[in-house]
């Protein structure tokens, strides 16, 4: 096989494979082309056709091989490449008004380069040489990496060791490598990837050694069964024609991954046994995936866009109301694209010499996301109007007898086509209550952790005892102090904002 | 045909009648049987099985007839009744889970009520008397009336009489009565009813006196074809299962009703030509349908019910943000209700006697709808966790080789049902984006009014100019004066707050 | 002394009582007098006054008496009684732009009424008969009732009797009453009563047995220090001139109560050692306290006067937002009271006999009042233009020097006053930062329990198992059940809203 | 004079001038001992004396004297600049708790810069050498710049010039140079300047040509008046005390300016009749202006460590809802700062080569000033409990003889100081309702163009026909085309998202 150029060459890829995928209680025969399926192929191949057409924007010179790979294959060395992160993430929202399902391995290789690094440091192992050889490789090809993180949890007042065959652990092991089981739930993208990384998804214990284990699986490693999940409005893509789904092209992909005893040869193994640094590699991850979801700002231009353009075709004067919605989208997806830019921004260097996100305006960021969506979804509903939940179907559009009194009777403005009207109005259902609206706003939610996830993680980085010392100096309790009150303050969250190592 | 006494005999009361309904492009031979329709159906059938558990909630002694009723037939003539309105519609919507299609008519006639009266009693015409006579034979049969008021309006810069065919109309007329076409867009509920009150639904100047049609109809009279509406997940109760759909057993209907020369009998004729007339009956139709919307909140209550339920499930401890966003979620339903039940207890009798809602209160209820059930939806997907996205279909969870390994892997708090936590996931996921999400969402933000024809109407009754002297008198500019302040508010809103009529 | 018949006697009453109060380190000489204090009272004079003019609103004919007094010392016998203290409240925030100061003592004595039946009911006690004689007694004089409840708290791990010298207790007793020390904080209006009534503020277990007592006290006792609490631009109100102060003759008042050793005979006393009955008292204080903030839409109604005026007087066309900003005040408004009237409507009664309002409503009403003047006020100061925040003195508006020059330079809109809008923007000023910003905001926030109260109090009305049923029901988990669930929920809040007890 | 060196000489060089300044109707002797003034100049001392503890962040190696000046005094010659004054500005904010007036000027000269530049390219004027050439004496001296913008608009309906004497603009002129008069309103920090550069405030049209004046004029120039603005609490620092002030040290300043017929020598003139740069310049300054308001997330670092000391000193246990609310608080205030610098370092060049932030994200981070202040203030009042409106005064507290019962009676947490504990609430009191609550709030709100201009703005560069494109292409309207998309969008908004030049 050879390097993978564009999205065509990406779907060919992927093509002949020997997975095991069950939907609605069946074996799909070939995803590539199962009409439920191909959407979400459709919309990761369009991360191949923008590194071609935009390279500076999509790609990347690899340190490795010396040629242009995806900007997904690329470890951040500077802030610049955070932030540039952030830039494609947004295009490739707007191209596809959904989830791309490819920054999730991109954030765990980045975090995972660092940790290494750290691991290898404190106890002389080489799993920091063993990534850079697997990143070599993925970069050979051009692949897409997935990332297998959140696992199925059981019951949740249990540690992993205390519950019998829920995470994914080690099972077995012999001199080539290591043997997993348990199941991997909520899996972006995976069937689409080439090769996935599995990694801890919690805090652990010593008891629950077993489970810090991180390794590359090819895809289609023998013991992997995939389960496809269920979205709304998901028959649509396999019923007749291309209106009623509203957006033919693209989706997003969940599945879950059960782990029947899988290998992971040594050479991809980069963590194994180091259950603390486990949650080390969980924050990092988190710090990287929780700015990543600047790519809703992207899809929130499609929204934004989507609710202009019904507002002409129902050919409601600019009215006032109309106009201030949608300035309320746009302040609404701005902050969600500031945030994440300035998290990458005043992103800074771990000791492996990558970069990391802020935490703080990493998690301030997903907070965002968590909310401003749905808000914007709402809006985007208010402008559709009523018809946006009372549309006929494609075929009585279409339909020799009434297609015509149709079309006339839910015509807007003067000049415009119904049928535009009906296609927008589709892909305002489409995202808000349809087949993307998992992947504008229930991911938005979940992915990356939920909204309690953020709080905690910034009431970590809060900073309230030198927030307390602002207070009491300025209410006179105490005296401004000897001790250099801005040196100290350079550590943490306040030594990045106030470090200018800008 | 006898008087329908419950909900089986309702629905017997829908066979075999000759609708001509368009869905998916062919003709539906019969809806009851219709797997996709017959939800709306059931939910409209529990109005009548309340009717029979809970007469005093669900019923009245008719005063035309002297039997019982359904409280849908109802002319409310006290403050009392509007209340108990709301009341039922609350216990339907927790009943349902949905939209029970059940309300447009009955705030259509009592609107209807009282504007005759007052056309009458101006042009000695005789609508009144007419509608008396309507309510009377619909009591005989306990049917239910639905109410067509949306049209669709074409080019909305543009009045009625300036678009050629698109607003409803009379056509033609003869001794016996008229006739009328156009187009009737967002019909909740029109092909479970047995009698349809058209409406229009706009302002109408005197070159509209065409439109200025009001009358009531059979739902099978010659001439009208049904359009079935497409929502989200509509198919999914067209599979095999009871789980993915979510709530199998009820839905909302919305269909659109083009009248192609649709006979009215003169005596069923309600309003012909009174075109200064339209705007007051839409007036007092929105003030009591704005109010309405009250059986949101019990929707809500299943909503919050279902988050409780899945937080139980997941097995996360009572962790003090979950408890939280249950109180949240109960704060703004309450705020639904009670807003609601205010408008209707400041009610106020009208020149025929029956009563009305307070019209600002109303529209504060309904612009609240038209906002807190999409908080309290996200709320719900929050409590979901990320599986309410990503969950297998029902054919997996059943399938003999996989089945079993989700029905491990899924499992939440220990000694809990997977299948259990299954359903109630789908349940959330049908009233926030599927199925239900149309009744419990987009019908809360368009149903009786945008979101701006609330702020319209609330601006119209806020008495700016009483508040602006209050402001002037405490800042020292003006006098309060000689003139009774407080007898001279009892006018308008204010009128009604002070009004002390209890 | 005689029955006090409008605001003149009641102020006239007021003077030359011997009390010792605390205000910037001296005795207060005579507070009627005291330029800062005088606001305040007049505040309460305008209850008196309001009765004068509005008697259907503002009085009652006496149960005790058959004379007509306020209708603050009224027990409510009915919803209609609750919902008339709603429409009185609103009514005297209008005119006073603030808190007048008299609910405090209407909702204690409203509370301890239905609260001594129980007790002696199952005691034996004779309380009841007590506060019907104490009553009559203030029917006779028609005086002002204050409520003392909130206790100092000290350590708030430690409950009262850990604590030396905190709380409000029993020091000693003998066979004419009892004597009471320690201090109560945030006396609202203590000092413009005439008799106050001392309550417990918490639950209390059986070694708190001291600390529950209740009882009637004249303002004027022996052993009573009142300390005068600081506000924003309090000394405004001391300086020369009536247009910087904002509201020249209305403001609150908020004074900490010290006893020691004040005697309560023994008819005056109300609960003696019934520890187990403090938590009943204080939840159904707080159920009809909550409620009573209804008054805040009051003031509500002349901020938005005042921002409605001052749109005027800046010369501002009818812009779009201005208009869309008073609109979304006026909801926020009536929410506030439509939730309050919701509560009262759906009041019952007790085994007194008499009424109390719903807890859930009146929780909903009180939480939306700890946030939505908050809001009102942000939009207020939007409206006002940043003139509110840089205005010079009244003096040098009156400078005839420079005073021309200011009235040339700030006038607004052509053939309007400028010192007409300097005088709307110290109002506003006054709602939203100065001397009644206290009264509108933060006793908004604070009074009759913070916002977390109200949660709590939210929690445990929300009957969420009976929630989780209707879901289970739903999601095809659970039969309907033989159990006729319309009746098993006439119990607790739903039992309220489905009792029909209307 | 000699190159201001630190706070202290800063302060020396506001004594001996002779400025004329109205307050209270009488002329102040000497502003720098004012009570009521003094604390506006310490904060904008502090400005001087962070740039000797912290050279890095608050001053710059002047490129005109090459000797290091304040960073106020900087013209932004890369996006790092422009960041690391958000940077400099948050300190500031948490070091002093309120405005420290000094951004104004240095908007206005790094606006001036380059429309100077691009007048002087059109017109062939000199406008730049002169700005540069000023900018040199101020960094000679290190002086303070002031910007007088926001002229007094009299009759909004009207422009400039059909009023006769309202927006500053040219009376006469000479061969030496221009005479102004006409008034100013808002002027913040303008008497702790040393020079003040007058711009006009609105886009002006051919007629307006005599109000198109820019130029320098010295504080004590003959003919300025400034009339002292009254603000919530401002004469608590009047009296004796440090306490019940809140934040004794500092506080923020606002004047009016009159000009009489003030000189302007033509060396000092940087625009003088090309009306039609005058929008140019009013976007540029609030381009920088509105992400100035970064300042403010640093005075919300003081109140959300005020908010968490009095949690402390109150003794509640770590409560999670207090804890919630102090991380909400945060979230809000990093939102602020987030999109500040994302502003900043979206930055571009400007045909003078110096930088200027994305107009934009500088509207989006200004409109969330406008809002989230409030709520973290209201989140404080929540968190302060009832007593910051109820607290004695500092006189009670230490009175011989109640002020011990006040200490006693007062205390909150175990081993606390119960004056710690006033003084934390008085600040908060001071933030939000008092002297500081201007600064924080009102200035948030109105400073740098009231909410509605941010979203005019915003509407301006949203890009709605690309966005709607997106959305035609995904609902199947249109072809993705020819042309190259990602070329097309390198224009306004979406070039700098998608440009590339970190």
């Amino acid at each position: 096989m050879k390097k993978i150029a564009n999205g065509t060459e990406y779907i060919d890829s992927l093509r002949n494979r020997d997975l095991k995928i069950y939907l609605f209680g069946e074996l799909v025969e070939d995803p590539v082309e199962h009409p439920m399926i191909r959407p979400s192929i459709n919309a990761l191949a369009r991360t191949y056709d923008l590194a071609v057409e935009a390279p500076e924007l999509a790609s990347v010179i690899s340190p490795f091989t010396g040629e242009r790979v995806s900007r997904f294959l690329h470890v951040c060395t500077s802030a610049q490449d955070l932030v540039k992160q952030n830039k494609m993430q947004r295009k490739l929202g707007q191209d596809t008004g959904t989830c791309f399902q490819r920054c999730v391995g991109m954030d765990a290789f980045n975090a995972l380069y660092s940790v290494t690094f750290e691991i290898d440091e404190a106890d002389g192992t080489s799993y920091h040489e063993r990534m850079k050889t697997f990143l070599t490789l993925m970069h050979q090809y051009n692949y897409v990496i997935g990332g297998a993180m959140t696992d199925v949890k059981g019951d949740r007042s249990l540690p992993p060791h205390q519950q019998e065959d829920m995470y994914v652990r080690i099972t077995k092991r012999d001199e080539s490598g290591v043997y997993i089981s348990g199941a991997k739930a909520h899996q972006t993208g995976c069937i689409n990837s080439h090769w996935i990384i599995v990694m801890p998804t919690i805090r652990l214990g010593a008891e629950d050694k077993d489970f810090a284990i991180v390794g590359a699986i090819p895809v289609d490693a023998p013991g992997i069964t995939y389960i496809y999940g269920r979205q709304s409005c998901d028959t649509r893509s396999m019923e007749e024609g291309d209106i009623d789904v509203g957006n033919a092209q693209y989706g997003g992909q969940e599945a879950m991954i059960i782990f029947d005893n899988v290998f992971i040869p040594n050479d991809k193994i980069f963590m194994d046994g180091e259950h603390d640094y486990a949650a080390m590699l969980v924050e990092r991850f988190t710090s990287y995936h929780r700015r990543s979801y600047v790519c809703k700002s992207g899809v929130g231009d499609v929204l934004i866009g989507a609710a202009a353009q019904i507002a002409d075709l129902n050919g409601v004067p600019k009215a006032s109301h109309i106009k201030d919605k949608l300035i309320e989208m746009t302040h609404l997806n701005e902050t969600i694209y500031a945030t994440g830019i300035a998290a990458s921004y005043q992103g800074h260097p771990t000791k492996a010499g990558n970069y990391i996100c802020d935490d703080m305006l990493a998690n301030v960021c997903k907070h965002h996301v968590t909310k401003m969506p749905y808000e914007m979804g709402r809006l985007a509903q208010d402008l559709a109007g009523g018809l946006v939940a009372t549309l006929p179907s494609e075929q009585d559009l279409n339909h020799p007898e009434i297609g015509g009194l149709l079309r006339k009777y839910l015509q807007g403005a003067k000049g415009t086509e119904t049928e535009d009207r009906v296609r927008i109005l589709r892909l305002i259902e489409n995202m808000t209550l349809g087949r993307n609206a998992v992947g504008y706003l229930t991911e938005s939610m979940h992915g990356a952790g939920s909204p309690q996830a953020q709080r905690i993680q910034i009431m970590r980085s809060m900073q309230v005892e030198y927030k307390k010392r602002l207070a009491r100096v300025l209410a006179g309790i105490e005296e401004v102090g000897d001790k250099d009150q801005v040196a100290e303050e350079l550590s943490g969250y306040f030594g990045r904002v106030f470090g200018l190592e800008v």
